[in-house]
């Protein structure tokens, strides 16, 4: 910095596409300060370094921070100013603030730029400091990609990308610049190995209607047949974007989401983002959103094979903890992680883990994003064990939340998972009107617990993956608004959870699909339909589908508080469940399937609650 | 238009503040029309005219137009063309469009000019021709202007004034020019009688820290004492923005809400509006939406005296359905707005009704703003006589609307009354976190409609001003986003609602105001607060208070649909209206309550609800 004449250098956690997840060669940002969680960026000034990261991860920073000169700035919290308010401060007028060009966003550079406005600062985005200093970097992954055969993805690469320049013409999009891994992996029914998690290649897409250029490195697609692009070094995309925008006075309308596009590209092209339309109603992700009716059978066999991991991962849990806790033998958070994937291993087109399991025992479990390690903690027979995970399959990603009462439970904690499930029940059956967002929809799932007084601080869903991310958009559910309203064919998370710092943490996550609302009974229908003033206001009607099939545990549910609707709903639930599964576990596995309906069922009914307490505080 | 060289000319329903409802002088477009309704749009081209106007209006404007040249067109009707659209293909390239600027907003302005630019229109707006050829036009009205005493107002002027001075230099707004007519009331503590149903003066204000300026016809503020303002003519503004901008090279820090400021006034200024903050955040009506608590004690009583008007008014009507008809007379929809409108008189500090009171009996009532005229339809001891309606009173302004039995009912009539209900129910019971928005508590009043496949195609909720408009802003509940969270102190209306075109129509309305969530037991609060990893996710919640004092009646209601939380709420919620009302009743009256009070409770009970409606069905 020093040499170069800096007064700043910022150290984000990105890669070149603005992944949530990233390979080993772009975390520089964790290099530097040895904090490791997804998100977080680094300032380093000549006399001073702060990490900004969010409430996530404040406590792990901590640890990781600790010993070291790096300040933690705890984001949102108040009184702690943002990373540009800090740069304000810091650097002399005209100052030069410097960082690798290919790991901040054309968005997060123009919110830059507006905070160091006044400060006449000059920035420096050609050079990677980093890269000059740390000698064992790991090199850029030179994992081949591999195809994701059309019997999975339904859609050949010539018909994608003819639906993809339908839909430029029809938004009069001359050129499309595709960043974001999943999209350029969904566009080419290309997958790879680069990013932990992400089944995805390191690659750039740039559209015309005459031409079609995939940016990537040659050996990761050796032996591939992609007669539908012309193929480009990965590192030729800036320099091509400047020839390009060069020749063609209409550079203007090139369409790229400036939060997935780096400010390298971004300035390649010599424009602005001109907000011709909304990221948020880009083509790729939107198109990629909606599941086509192949892709949703695809997705719901691989939400049977995680069920049946599921199952038997809960099948082993009870019998280590009752067999080994008897002989004195522990139980660990990451034995539990270990026999999951070795489970899921066992099912057909497996690939990995669609991101690190949260298996957290206790207090544990308060924290939303705690990972376990090789060990963890030791389960002990009392309390919940909270399991959040999921599995990539070609045939589909998952993201599956159970909580699981290990033995004797509080009546708060009763009370709290049963708050939390009457949520999650409220959103499964919601029926909404077209055009209804995931903004409206939210309150559902809170309003057991705004009701007393209690919250979550996440989003209640997220949207999911086709063998590609766990979280994708540009739909979601939460409290902040997003415009987008809610398709037939579109994925959503449904997990409402509870956090009791120093005590315990709750969630039930299920996976969701929009779909058409089915009919009521058909004389009702007849009848409302012959008076409807207007006939979408009484027939434009979606609800959701659930694709997760692995049982909810009704043995810590405080009976009292489910009202008649909810007990019906979780017993058809389970019963699903049973049927769907039985099939595929072992004669064991499936009594005790059986078994645990028949004490689902009794537990839910009056009186059988304190039956089965008792059974659990003494196991 | 021939002798002008006009090429169009607009004539909207507005007047020179964008109100709601309008003084008779500018009803411009009902006297050129015939077409009565509230909201409605002509546009004349030399050899045709359309008439533009919403969903409530369609039947009435067809009603209304039948023999006149002018077009109906039915907005967001499929392929039915915006009015601007309409101007675009009709008019000549560089055409000349014109209207009176005292009628469009600087909104309306600007779309109409971004939609007529390709057509390079050239717009006139400095002449009314309308008011040239319009011989018995009605004056400007000349009512006088009174006191809103302090004892009601909490605030006398120069308080209010003050008030809003400090928020202007807390939001850097040199001047402000204050052009709807509730917000001057509100600022000046001063009512009047320009328009039915709105007690408010035509005038407008302009404030600086250094000058109050209030444009008003001297012969209004007679006698009244103003020393915090200086005094101009209410047609002097125009000039006097064009002088102000002159001398001030800052003119452009002048606020103005382009959504009320008509376009003559806006480019007085010759300044854009700059968006330095968002319209929905203009400092008076935020001022004017958080009712102070002295403000609530006034509401409050006004809605008890509304009580007691409308629960006279429901006794009169069953004694007069149960003796008029034995004896062969009449009763008219038009009988019960009369009665209504003499028991309202009777309490202290009434001023007027806040709005054309419907009365809707049967299919009526499946308009949503249908009026009776003087006499309307005649009830009958069958289906549900619809009333909506609402006071001005000095100590607030009401707006109640119940949905009566006059006798047997239909099953679909009992079901659809119980799921609005439920929906009303849901909505007035929520709790939700501060920072909650309208648009995300929508949904509870709808979910119950939804679930069956229903809908009503207006909003829930509308904010209601204290002896001012009958709907204010700038928070609302509806589908459609709105950025402003609710704050303690805010009206909103509760008004579900379920339209059967040709059959019937359902609502069931009261007004709630956003207060501090009331601790729950005390001993769970405590165990929350104690492991609360954020004090404010636990702590910080709201809820309703219900102001409306009218009772719900229970005969219509379909027992089994609801469960027992919802009864309870019911049971309580009629309680406290009987206990409320019953010291200003007759003695008739208040059995007549008891007696209801008892019947509501056998009725929604199981079992009961068999024995009433016998009784209803031979009245």
């Amino acid at each position: 910095m020093a040499e170069r004449g800096f007064d700043a250098y910022i150290i984000p956690s990105g890669d070149a596409h603005a992944s949530e997840y990233v390979a080993d060669f772009w975390r520089a940002r964790q290099w530097i300060s040895g904090f490791s969680g997804s998100a977080g960026l680094v300032v380093v000034t000549p006399n001073e370094a702060g990490l900004w990261t969010d409430g996530r991860y404040f406590i792990q920073a901590e640890r990781e921070l600790a010993g070291s000169e790096i300040k933690l700035f705890k984001m949102q919290e108040p009184d702690v100013p943002t990373y540009q308010a800090f740069l304000a401060e810091k650097i002399p007028q005209n100052g030069s603030v410097a960082f690798d060009g290919h790991t901040i966003t054309t968005t997060s550079f123009k919110t830059l730029k507006d905070k160091l406005r006044e400060k006449g600062a000059i920035f420096s985005h050609g050079e990677d400091l980093i890269g000059q200093i740390w000698r064992d970097r790991p090199p850029l992954p030179r994992e081949k990609a591999f195809e994701h055969a059309v019997c999975f993805a339904g859609k050949n690469r010539a018909e994608k990308l003819a639906d993809v320049r339908g839909q430029m013409s029809e938004k009069k999009i001359a050129a499309y610049l595709v960043t974001a891994l999943d999209s350029v992996a969904w566009l080419l029914n290309l997958r790879g190995r680069d990013i932990a998690g992400l089944p995805v290649v390191y690659a750039f897409v740039f559209i015309t209607q005459n031409e079609a250029r995939l940016f990537i490195d040659a050996e990761k697609i050796e032996g591939l047949h992609l007669p539908e692009y012309e193929i480009h070094k990965y590192d030729a995309l800036s320099q091509f974007l400047k020839n390009h925008s060069l020749k063609n006075s209409a550079s203007k309308k090139i369409f790229f989401n400036p939060h997935t596009t780096s400010v390298l590209l971004s300035e390649s092209i010599e424009a602005e983002f001109r907000g011709e339309f909304k990221p948020s109603e880009e083509i790729i992700p939107r198109l990629k959103a909606v599941k086509t009716p192949h892709e949703l059978a695809q997705i719901k066999n691989a939400f049977i094979k995680e069920g049946v991991a599921m199952t038997k991962t809960l099948f082993w849990l009870e019998n280590a903890m009752a067999g080994k806790v008897a002989a004195g033998a522990l139980v660990t958070e990451g034995d539990v992680v270990r026999v999951l994937q070795k489970f899921r291993a066992e099912q057909a087109d497996y690939l990995c883990d669609s991101f690190d399991t949260v298996s957290a025992y206790g207090a544990n479990a308060a924290e939303a994003h705690y990972t376990c390690g090789e060990t963890g903690a030791t389960l002990r027979p009392e309390g919940f064990l909270l399991l959040d995970t999921g599995g990539q399959y070609l045939d589909g990603t998952t993201d599956t939340t159970r909580t699981i009462p290990l033995g004797a439970l509080t009546d708060d904690m009763r009370r709290d998972y049963t708050l939390v499930l009457k949520g999650h029940i409220a959103l499964a059956r919601a029926v909404f009107l077209k055009g209804t967002t995931g903004t409206q929809l939210d309150i559902l799932a809170r309003l057991p617990l705004w009701q007393t007084g209690q919250n979550y601080s996440h989003g209640t869903g997220h949207g999911i993956g086709f063998c590609l991310s766990v979280h994708e958009g540009p739909h979601n559910i939460s409290t902040h608004h997003n415009a987008v309203a809610l398709e037939p064919g579109m994925l959503l998370t449904n997990e409402p959870a509870l956090y009791k710092a120093g005590r315990y943490g709750i969630r039930t996550e299920n996976v969701l699909c929009v779909r058409a609302k089915r009919a009521m009974n058909p004389d009702d229908m007849c009848r409302e339909r012959r008076f409807a003033p207007k006939p979408d206001s009484f027939l434009d009607f979606l609800e959701f589908e659930i694709l997760t099939i692995c049982p909810i545990d009704t043995r810590a549910i405080l009976s009292e508080l489910l009202n008649e609707t909810e007990r019906e709903w979780l017993e058809t639930y389970n019963k699903t469940v049973r049927e769907t599964l039985s099939p595929y576990l072992s004669d064991a596995e499936r009594a005790w399937m059986q078994n645990l309906g028949l004490r689902a069922k009794r537990a839910v009914g009056t009186g059988g609650m304190c039956r089965r307490r008792r059974i659990l505080s003494k196991p």
